[in-house]
């Protein structure tokens, strides 16, 4: 192989290592943001999504995704994908995959049944997000031939994780205590270290998700990689001092939640448009992530009343969509501050819209024959006992706590 | 240099760096799977692994191993290692040699004396791991010569710490309270999320320590690499979710810490045949490796009731060998399966036997003159006190814990 | 692009992402060294450290350091940097300059206004660090004009913020109960875990910091690389050992936290000379840094009696120093001890002199007013409650601590 050809695939690997990680980050921030009785459930939950996504997806889910396209809507499915000349792809997509996955869990945790989980994260990686991946970045899809933008997902892996979080969580139903009287009750995450330092670790491994996404980076690719490194972290940075801020007028503290979901809803809405938009444009973005996340959170968990533990509703799938369309608004080729009018803006709508409804609906339809067959939810007992003890038979600090 | 050159030394590096970052997941796992009395003592006998290591193996362990062949036995040693063409391998190689001395430390963990772990680490670095590691690795070693297939190290790494570990176990002795009645009671680790993000982290640097081993990435070895990433994912992937399903039925829970090590032996399990085996072998050999991990945690605690906190012995020396023999059956060319007969698996029981007899023989001697010199074990008052106040003076969490 | 640019600019972008990570090492390790009530805050500062610093740098911090040339003192200034081919050295630069405002975290955490602090990590990064950066690595400043050698910043970075830090602390005074009677109290961390898996990634991170100011790796750089990979893990190696070795003797145990910041030591002190001396040298640095910072830090605390709870100034200010020095001692190429006499020894002491004043009187200058404003402290029943619940209106562990 020649040694551009070598970059490339080289740099797809490394940027697929460090979205590997992303799966330890979103552990620790779902572990830090809820009780300390839950914490091996959570942490069984996504490795799970790691494990039988690794699994699923190399069995089937990377064909439906990716293979030859029929009708536009899924790919052609073939067993145990083998094709050597294309391992380091299967891989890079295998862990974007069980991103998506791991997006569900934390809007469900500290309730839901263990085997019932399974059974859907293997559902989410091996049908719902391949086949919503394959309209956009197969090639062939419908959404590609209308020219929809999703460079690195925050549509086709955030927002269908945020809805189908969305979908899930109203299903499954608010945990015991969360809202009495028709009010919404703070329910403390157990340890903001571990919070921040999942963060910390979400934010690095966003430098292979969306740089990596180029897929390339040999000739003239190099300068874009670079782009959208730069892009990203300023999303990131903007999201995180707009919450802060945001969050110190409204509440009066310096709200540290907040501030780790805008760092990250700096890091969803900057996904689709990455290397579409200038540094301005991301930094812009990331402002208006930062803003977004906070209030639809409060929306979220005041006005609709659904329980989501960590705000991946908010943080992935509205900020998602935001993202998603503000490709239509910032990108310098085809946006409507640069001219573009707004038709790129509509085909933006459009695809959020198609991929929205597909992840709700096929969400819904999961879940609801697990419902009436298995079950969602653990018993009142179960919950309030903690998920440790009655699915794990562990105690995950057994030398610590007020408990004790 | 050329760019193909510098293509691979940059590989090298880059997966030297992911290797490295395993001390760290060897350290979260050690610390969670134990108790919180000795967290401080699990981390500094961990980076001594790595600082006494990095310094003993350039100082004289790199050319015991890499050196010119003395008798297909040993490399010919010289101090203070300075071939400038040659740093990058070797800091690939020195990564690697901390990785098999901290296998051990988990095994004998919070009973052991510090000063005794620091000199027996030290001979592990320069004199253990380099002698077999020749062997296999130098290119004249009488087992190269067999044809013996270990790519990336489950028997030159991992075996030979487990094989240390079951001796320096056994040698030590049990943690107090461990064995009573003939009973074998569980001693829980005081943290599971520190063991489930060492997991993590293990598995992330396992990126390195596999696909790094091709010790090249231009030309042909790009799709080489790229396959050993998805072998190395696979496996792992199969470890963890045969592990969870076997204990989750035969011990009625989900169980967290062998569905952790079921990761582990996957990864394990495929090191030594990572590049050898299709996608397909590696998911089995996953499973191979899930299912022995589990019986062997049970017999070496309950038959060979021998305290090994971690089960290292298990995930390094029994997968480590397993893994290896695994290639005699599963690799595509000259695999039993693969039509090539016993020769290849006989091979690598002859690699697997030698090299597991030399790391027990010489762990032995050095720990018996240890144990008639400076003594192995600490004090019973010092064992129950907790060896973070005994050896090192400290409280790790002075604010939190029941003893308080 | 061609190949070898592609691979250089490939490395720089690797590079910085490694040492991005270092955000989440130095918050982890400033979190673990201090007590449980101060954990948010110290989260915020370290975050906010990075997200102040990306905006600050990109909007006009980059262009003062690398600009065009004013004087030998300073860059020209231009706001919202955008040019696209210098994106990966924007993104390098960028979170250098994050890891010099952090270092002042540290030193004064547990007692400082958060927002003061903010203000303070902005000027540190659009002005402080940037102005004395540019007289040493735009090309055309004083010190570079003299022939300071500072490969990737012992005093660019970690002495700018160690010497920052001790006026920083200095200022805002000691925690209450920290010295009574002019006796020096220990008040321990609160979680010696954190520290370690601080230590470990920023070791992890420094294979980016020191490896990637080399800024190529393509052609003759590519061994330079691997030399500095070589150098740095052998300066940290030998720190660790010689810090341990030290405080055994000297208190009786082996003590943990010294040993960590040895290694830290190791890493600050060989960060000059990373690419101008041998392995020898690099390992003879790591030893003089590992017994400097442990002397430093007994006489900041009890001779100077500046609190300093993580030990900061010592080991970037005072260690970054004498590394800086030590280049002048070890170059292979100009220093004293390869036949060089004292004239590069001179310029280094020149420059660690020039730049420690301007540092100290930057900061004094800063924070004096900010003292006279809006205050640097905040009242004592803040400081006795935690700065989690009176500025962030958080318990950062909820459900543990012995006051519960």
């Amino acid at each position: 192989m020649e040694a551009n050809a070598v970059l490339d695939l080289m740099w797809i690997v490394v940027c697929g290592i460090l979205v590997f990680f992303m799966q330890a980050g979103f552990t620790l921030v779902e572990v830090g943001f809820t009780r300390a009785k839950n914490t091996a459930n959570i942490i069984m939950k996504n490795l799970m999504d790691l494990a039988i996504g690794s699994l699923g997806f190399w069995i089937i889910g990377y064909t439906i995704m990716y293979g030859d396209d029929i009708g536009t809507f899924i790919g052609s499915p073939s067993l145990f994908y083998t094709v050597r000349e294309d391992m380091h792809n299967l891989f890079f997509q295998t862990v974007f995959c069980a991103t998506a996955a791991t997006i569900v869990s934390g809007a469900i945790a500290e309730r839901t049944k263990f085997s019932t989980y399974l059974i859907f994260s293997l559902l989410m990686t091996v049908l719902i997000y391949p086949i919503s991946g394959h309209w956009v970045w197969q090639g062939d899809g419908w959404l590609t031939n209308l020219g929809f933008i999703d460079f690195a997902g925050s549509t086709v892996v955030h927002s269908v994780g945020g809805w189908a979080a969305l979908v899930a969580a109203a299903l499954v139903g608010p945990r015991i205590g969360k809202y009495t009287n028709g009010k919404s009750n703070a329910i403390p995450g157990h340890n903001m270290l571990y919070g921040a330092l999942g963060v910390f670790i979400l934010w690095l491994g966003w430098f292979g998700f969306n740089p990596g996404s180029e897929l390339a980076i040999s000739g003239d690719s190099a300068y874009n990689v670079a782009g959208i490194v730069i892009t990203t972290n300023l999303a990131a940075a903007a999201g995180a001092v707009v919450s802060l801020f945001l969050t110190w007028i409204r509440y009066g503290k310096a709200d540290i939640s907040m501030t780790l979901n805008g760092a990250l809803a700096g890091l969803v809405g900057i996904t689709a448009g990455c290397a579409a938009v200038s540094p301005m444009g991301a930094f812009i973005i990331g402002i208006i992530s930062g803003i977004v996340v906070v209030f639809s959170i409060e929306f979220i968990d005041k006005v609709l009343k659904v329980d989501d533990p960590v705000g991946a509703i908010s943080v992935h799938g509205v900020v998602g969509a935001v993202g998603t369309l503000c490709v239509g608004l910032f990108a310098t080729d085809g946006g409507l501050f640069y001219g573009g009018g707004f038709k790129q803006l509509g085909v933006q709508a459009i695809g959020v819209l198609g991929i929205g409804a597909w992840a709700m609906i096929a969400t819904f339809i999961v879940l609801f024959i697990l419902k009436k067959t298995i079950g969602l939810r653990v018993s009142e007992h179960e919950e309030l006992e903690g998920l440790d003890r009655t699915e794990h038979g562990v105690d995950s600090y057994p030398e610590f706590g007020n408990d004790k």
